[in-house]
């Protein structure tokens, strides 16, 4: 995905609003007043949502103790100044995903996906018993930040494309708005990455200005309508296999609360997390549904020549970052060795169940 | 899996109830005392040690004023009395999964696992956002019982044996422990499967009064000292595709709870459904190392055809569950329509990917 300008959203926030609002009227009075930041669309769907809810849980779980107001991208900052925003205190709290702020560092982007990486599953087990979060935790503590994963979105789609890809000769000359690592490897491959605000995809696709565009999967996608300015919808997602969402807390704000406090917010985080991505798997298949049913789209699955070209690549590129400096090479160390084994074990355990479950 | 006695465990969960004291000591004093009652031998690694993190979870989120002390099985009641104590109040919390509760409902295997179903993160979409744990609550309230998912342990082995299944003609006469629905199908393939206790299972296979056995996977078979008595480890585990784990309560003592409290434990559980599944994912794949590289075992995929036998064979048993009473057709009517849509959906994303990354 990766998303600079958003539509609005609606969804059943109000109705969720409301339910809240009467559980905390008993309540005692806030001794916590916060701000959370987003990178996304006030209410956008699973991602949006995800934020009102992680802020609806910790008041919930405090007992209104701790009351926490979200802001949608450009309400309070824009979208890309969430972290610094967190960071100098101006908001106690953030939500976005952290290969955001590679700028800050290269090695973010292991906290968020890499191309060909770990899965939502694998992800959750790097983080909490394979020392990614530990890692992470390392990384924000010198911008006086505490991380915690707060969602994902499960493997992505491919994107939708107005050409075949046949082959990877049909890669040479994509004009692609795919940003971040995936588009550095299309850039190898011969493409053209571009990187437009999600608000522009629909015309720029339309316009015939890019050829294809990934976005984020059905869920997202049906919302969107690029449906109706694409010819193919590719997949797999091989450039976003299981985009860790984050939640930032200022740090002298974490630490200066009470421990009941703190672990209720990391809590709250770790819940969220879980709950967007069955949210994005109970939603992606009912609205693959619709594509395919009522859109009659042409969804089709990258050739494997073209998967082994994009494999490569991804190696590279992500190899790449462990030179950058030696936070990069240390994160980079853990989160390859957590790979290595995590394949093994996923392709005798889903990968062959799965297969097995689908046999004809 | 599927466990009526157990090995002892021992784990990390001293230094965890130290560091839980130490936490506890300025807080509160506990205006709820309650016992937490569980289906596994006290700190068993990941269901067991699942459990006191639950417990600690609840202590710590509410800043002490709820303090749940967890009972093995056979400490306070016999592991399959759990159900029962905690419906009568004898304790006001348990621990275990919904399968081994069948006799009250058959439909109460839905929430837990069904051979060639759901696996754990599609079992969170319906849980969540399927309509499963509605159902869920609506069965158990029968039972003056609030359920909530807590803990999964991922796609389990298909276990350990000592005759070669080269086709379905091997599953005839087979003699193998695997209890409910899984030794059903294996029934009626031909096979006589044994209901044994956890503790019986490495004499019994030793001495050939069973050809083979299953269990739950790498991490916890390593521990059993399996591979010392089978001749070959077989995957997919195709009936555990992805085994939910449970807490209950009791209803009235949640009721009286304040509305923070409430939503303190079933949050406390969420969390675990979430870190227990993350700790599989990490453990197994280096107790599948060690199996393979210090202990020589040879692994084995079970052949296609046997699959396909065993997936027609499961697909009757678990429709025959429907047939048993109003409330389980509904269940399985729910259940169907999910599985139907969330096996389109990850056959293009999870299982798309997955072999995407692994091709040579």
């Amino acid at each position: 995905m990766q998303r600079r300008t958003f539509i609005t959203g609606a969804a059943g926030a109000a109705a969720a609003a409301t339910a809240t609002l009467s559980a905390r009227s008993a309540w005692a009075k806030p001794e916590y007043k916060w701000k959370m930041v987003t990178t996304w669309p006030k209410n956008f769907p699973g991602l949006g949502t995800g934020a009102n809810k992680l802020a609806e849980l910790i008041g919930d779980m405090s007992g209104g103790r701790v009351q926490v107001k979200v802001y949608g991208a450009n309400e309070l900052v824009p979208a890309f100044e969430v972290f610094d925003a967190v960071s100098r205190g101006t908001a106690e709290m953030g939500h976005g995903s952290a290969y955001y702020w590679k700028g800050k560092s290269e090695a973010a982007q292991f906290f968020s996906t890499v191309p060909f990486g770990l899965t939502a599953q694998e992800m959750n087990g790097w983080m909490y018993y394979g020392g990614g979060l530990a890692l992470w935790t390392e990384l924000y503590a010198g911008f006086d930040l505490v991380p915690a994963p707060a969602g994902n979105t499960g493997v992505q789609m491919g994107g939708w494309f107005n050409k075949e890809i046949n082959s990877v000769a049909d890669l040479r000359g994509l004009k692609m708005r795919i940003p971040g690592l995936g588009g550095e490897v299309l850039e190898r491959a011969g493409g053209t990455p571009v990187n437009l605000p999600g608000g522009e995809l629909f015309t720029s696709l339309q316009s015939g200005a890019i050829d294809a565009t990934e976005w984020v999967g059905p869920y997202n996608d049906l919302a969107f309508g690029l449906y109706k300015a694409a010819k193919y919808y590719y997949y797999p997602g091989w450039h976003e296999p299981g985009t860790v969402l984050e939640a930032m807390i200022n740090k002298q704000v974490f630490d200066g609360l009470p421990k009941d406090l703190q672990s209720i917010v990391l809590n709250a985080c770790a819940v969220v997390s879980q709950d967007m991505l069955a949210e994005y798997t109970a939603r992606n298949p009912q609205a693959l549904q619709t594509l395919l049913n009522e859109h009659d789209v042409d969804m089709r699955r990258f050739p494997d020549d073209v998967i082994a070209k994009l494999r490569e690549l991804s190696h590279e590129v992500v190899a790449e970052i462990a030179e950058k400096d030696a936070f990069s090479r240390k994160t980079f160390a853990s989160y390859q060795k957590f790979l290595k084994q995590a394949r093994e074990w996923s392709a005798i355990s889903e990968l062959t169940y799965l297969r097995a479950r689908d046999q004809a």
